[in-house]
């Protein structure tokens, strides 16, 4: 990727990783209570602007109003939830273990561990989420949390809403105290590539598509310091429907389908792309009459209407796919394409013959049903087709167990960061357990998640302090323990008896 | 990197990733209790063979008997300690969600979140720790303990002594009931690639210098799914001693200086490379006498020694060193290298303008005094010179305090995984609160560390299951939580409340 960046721009960005890196100390070292408090600025702040964000949106993406405003809470609210992860101080995972004079391996000194901010972290705002997986999204508010600055790189697809909240994100933060340069906004591929290239920058986040998304991670492992880069890619979440599930709500589940599918156009990473049911499900009428109800949604953009009708017609043109329910694309004056569901199916065995055409994610509303014999291994399809997924789904009856179920679920838990039952994958739980993640190529890197309170674990690192004087060290680490934080204890005395109880 | 491994060697190792492969499942799934007690098995016979291991450990290596003795200790207290992790069951950070009707974004389902194995890890084998970072060793104890099973690639050093442990390990697993495939080991370098690339293996580790670890991570990163690659590769360890420290034990820091470079013949990664002390310390004499009393050791093998002497010699000839200690590296009938120390010394003026010459690490007995002006701004000289490294150091006087001093502990908290006081880096303690990590060139990835216990956590990824039956939960999920592993709750109701303290 040759850059054509001009000196002009090249010395803007130096300036933004320069001011980005001149925060990070400052930054860090902000007490929970203060960071915790900006935290909720931005989400006030957030809030307080609404009306004016959600219109800009809706002009920008084509998403509705409802969708737009309820992203923007969730927006939001996951900033609070964060702020309370901050005072709570338990991700800091502060350690004390106690000098040890009779320590097994002869004396331990005093060690201390704390897990500390990286440093700038620059994340790639989404297409598909102008809040939640954008300027203030969960990376922005996971890395603020850590003590991370943040330079946000926009999205072409809404470079107004971006640029409108991240002014909004950088007062609500200046005006909590925070640092100049705390958070910074860009516009422009190649200045994204150049920041993550920019040695002061030590982490990277992204949503977005897979090419997109390996270049990038690519990119950051190739750098001469390489630097963690946290990728979320494509999914195409597959859902399993057991004959039960089928007999007790069949008409609900096609329902459910078919909602999961419309809402947002389809353009969700959790979109059920493939939804396993038994052969003689008798559900096509049901899912058909759905999916003709819903009304056409504008997609994001026309260059994503471009790739969801390709990928449509490779869909349709493929041998043994029959259509549901056609759908329809439509292009209106603006160049903008506006589509309904399209919902195909196909037969387990099509499936397994046409995967190098089928398995692909079709980024839009289309999903393939797969109809499975009766004598169907579910799990040894998923391994044998799926790579990483962000989410798995099955659907059983009340009460429904076997070894075969057993067996499918094990299989969903090491290929999918979610595993739900009896619900959609689409709809992520903003809370304190969540796992928005997944094996590649649902992300770059599954050791952590973009969802939920442990997301802030991806922009911290560890240090030991050995044999500190208390005042040289960091306040989770003191004995005072001034910001009242979780702390873990090793006494002195413990190490003879380690594994004694095995 | 073209491999040039047979037909039948690359069958070998398919079914050396198979057996990984089919291990992975039934090993993950095993109850805390057994995979302690496995753990508490491996370091028994460890214990029990003592005597045969370390006389192999001394004619592969050139290590001393106390040094070796010692190091099989650590080894064994390691996977004990890892043991008793395993049966805490904190590691796995178990969340429970409770569904919530009164979500702030609408009902919450139930979801829970556990860390779980990745799956296969492939760990290569250090050359300068045959049981701590080796067969045994510490990414051995943490994989295992994780539930992952491991492929070890013996290091070409000590292939006796790692096959002889490699066998023991195996044995002691199968008879603590682990699934066969558990853990295997292969000898070779083109093997330890094809291993690593293979899609079954799910992580890998490494200990070893910058070129082969930046190599390995290249392959992990560049695979068709990438993995994650933790790699311990370089440091310099610097050293600052203030002015006070001088004034109150300048002796016993010449003594100790020595001491930690000598130890193992200065062939560990947490040698003190550089030391910084104020001009006019007056220990020239101390740290010269201490020098010339240290004996001969034997290094590694013959490339660390040809290693050695090409780095003293380029150190020997660069402008502005002088020679402290000047030591000596005599070959012997096999063929392998002998040193003393070598201490040389320069101003700060003189490592800033041949840090071309003098920064790179010396791998064996050498070490680097530098003097630094009355008016040094230590924290600047840090930033300016060093990448990252595994530790840092700072001599000082009792209560000594100062901003000076401050901005040095922060600066050298960003650079190294662990800062220490008044001691020397040499002597990585084994305990919970450990950090051996650091920014890159220290490792590949500093988002964990290699030492203590929170080393589990590089072997883990995280896997919320939502709405899910109790019967299909994973253990640490159920409510009945029948091995009894720490749980943290978020009850129904909070949500609104989210950020309101802040």
């Amino acid at each position: 990727m040759t850059s054509t960046l001009s000196e002009a721009r090249r010395a803007e960005l130096d300036s933004v990783a320069a001011r980005a890196d001149a925060a990070a100390a400052p930054y860090a070292a902000t007490a929970p209570g203060e960071r915790a408090a900006a935290l909720v600025a931005v989400a006030d702040t957030l809030a307080a602007h609404a009306a004016e964000l959600v219109a800009l949106g809706m002009a920008e993406t084509g998403l509705t109003e409802a969708r737009l405003n309820g992203e923007l809470t969730r927006t939001a609210v996951q900033l609070r939830l964060f702020a309370d992860v901050v005072r709570d101080g338990g991700y800091l995972d502060a350690r004390i273990d106690a000098a040890d004079g009779d320590f097994v391996l002869g004396a331990r000194p005093d060690v201390r561990r704390v897990l500390t901010a990286l440093g700038p972290v620059v994340n790639f705002a989404a297409s598909n989420f102008p809040f939640a997986f954008s300027v203030a999204g969960g990376d922005t508010a996971a890395a603020l949390a850590a003590g991370c600055p943040v330079i946000l790189k926009g999205h072409s697809g809404h470079p107004r809403l971006g640029a409108r909240t991240a002014e909004l994100v950088a007062a609500a933060l200046d005006g909590a105290g925070m640092p100049d340069g705390t958070f910074q906004f860009i516009l422009g591929q190649q200045e994204g590539v150049a920041i993550l290239q920019d040695p002061r920058v030590r982490a990277g986040s992204f949503t977005g598509s897979i090419p997109a998304g390996r270049l990038l991670a690519d990119i950051a492992a190739a750098r001469p310091a390489p630097i963690p880069f946290f990728g979320e890619l494509g999914s195409v979440n597959p859902v399993f429907v057991t004959p039960a599930a089928i007999a007790e709500r069949g008409a609900a589940i096609a329902a459910g389908y078919v909602a999961s599918v419309a809402g947002s156009a389809g353009q969700l990473c959790t979109k059920p792309g493939f939804v396993f049911v038994p052969a003689g499900h008798g559900l096509a009428a049901a899912i058909s009459d759905a999916a003709e109800s819903v009304a056409p949604h504008r997609l994001l953009n026309p260059r994503i209407a471009a790739g969801f009708g390709a990928r449509r017609a490779e869909i349709f043109q493929t041998p043994g796919v029959s259509v549901l329910a056609e759908g329809e694309l439509n292009e209106d004056q603006d160049g903008q394409g506006w589509a309904t569901v399209t919902i195909v199916s196909v037969s387990a065995e099509t499936l397994r013959a046409q995967r190098e055409r089928l398995l692909e994610e079709a980024f839009g509303p289309l999903s393939i049903l797969v109809e499975y014999p009766a004598d169907a291994d579910l799990a040894g399809l998923v391994a044998e087709l799926f790579e990483g997924n962000l989410t798995a789904t099955v659907h059983i009856g009340a009460g429904e167990d076997s070894a075969e179920l057993r067996e499918l679920v094990r299989v969903l838990s090491g290929h999918a960061g979610r595993v739900l039952f009896d619900g959609w994958p689409t709809g992520v739980a903003v809370t304190p357990a969540m796992q928005h993640g997944g094996p590649w190529p649902a992300t770059t890197n599954d050791s952590s998640t973009s969802v939920g309170t442990a997301a802030i674990s991806r922009f911290l690192r560890g240090v030991a302090y050995q044999s500190t004087p208390q005042a040289l060290l960091p306040a989770p680490l003191q004995d005072a323990n001034p910001w009242n934080v979780p702390q873990s204890f090793a006494p002195a005395g413990q190490s003879r008896s380690w594994g004694s109880a095995s």
